[in-house]
């Protein structure tokens, strides 16, 4: 498979959440020889988890899978750029390469806020791109809080 | 019980992660009436989980127990300042107060790194205080690290 079909992968995960109610956001985590290991939606309101972003359950889920925390040469596909718990999560977990659709102005933590990977304290840097899919999945968020009608959109991540 | 007390009931997680092989932090999570919802130490090797740092794992715990993914007015202690995906989850979990021990100039993220709780992005800042107890934890992690041979500590957190 390419990026962009793990992309729709994710988005699907991305919409699976929205129909929990969770804030749309999936994400897909594939080895160095392309098999996923683990894909996952946002679900902090059904778990009780602040933690519960779709990144972290994927990255979880992968490194149990594996038996160790570390997960090297692993890519990761997301809907939302991630934020910086979940950018600070990749970089411990070793990740090779995150790719990320929409971008978080207002809560992401990779290209915006802190940019995580920029710190000179980042000791692993994954490369990365955003805007893959990118208006298919700010078309997904967008709907979901117009549909909620929340004008000011909290942290998305 | 004061602060003193909770830091040192999250030094005894330490050092129990210590025993157990783990980096050792520990940490426990307070509720604003002065009950102690959870305590933890990091597991990332046990569990293989990178995320399992003390604080992620004490936030989750605590969230599960009240059933709720927000933690408002609660207290964390924490022996070693957090790294940025510890705090960005202390941010998330809109917890009202961090105390932590010693200082972690490579690979803190509150008073080290990115700062997270200075972003201007960061939608949630408790108030936080470090040093408390802060030669115990120190001398913990260095004799970790020294038993280890490790000369260049990695991040802490």
């Amino acid at each position: 498979m390419d990026e962009p079909s793990f992309m729709d992968m994710a988005l699907a995960e991305a919409r699976a959440a929205a129909a929990r109610d969770e804030v749309p956001v999936g994400a897909v985590l594939v080895d160095p020889q392309g098999r996923v290991l683990a894909r996952a939606g946002n679900r902090p309101l059904e778990l009780a988890d602040p933690t519960a972003h779709a990144e972290i359950l994927a990255i979880r889920e992968a490194a149990k899978g594996l038996g160790r925390p570390r997960l090297d040469g692993c890519a990761l596909y997301v809907t939302l750029e991630p934020c910086p718990m979940c950018a600070q999560a990749i970089a411990l977990a070793h990740l090779g390469r995150l790719v990320f659709a929409a971008y978080d102005p207002k809560g992401g933590g990779v290209e915006h806020g802190p940019r995580i990977f920029d710190q000179p304290t980042c000791h692993h840097r994954p490369e990365w791109v955003g805007g893959v899919r990118e208006s298919a999945a700010a078309t997904l968020l967008r709907e979901f809080f117009q549909a909620r009608r929340i004008d000011s959109a909290p942290p998305l991540g």
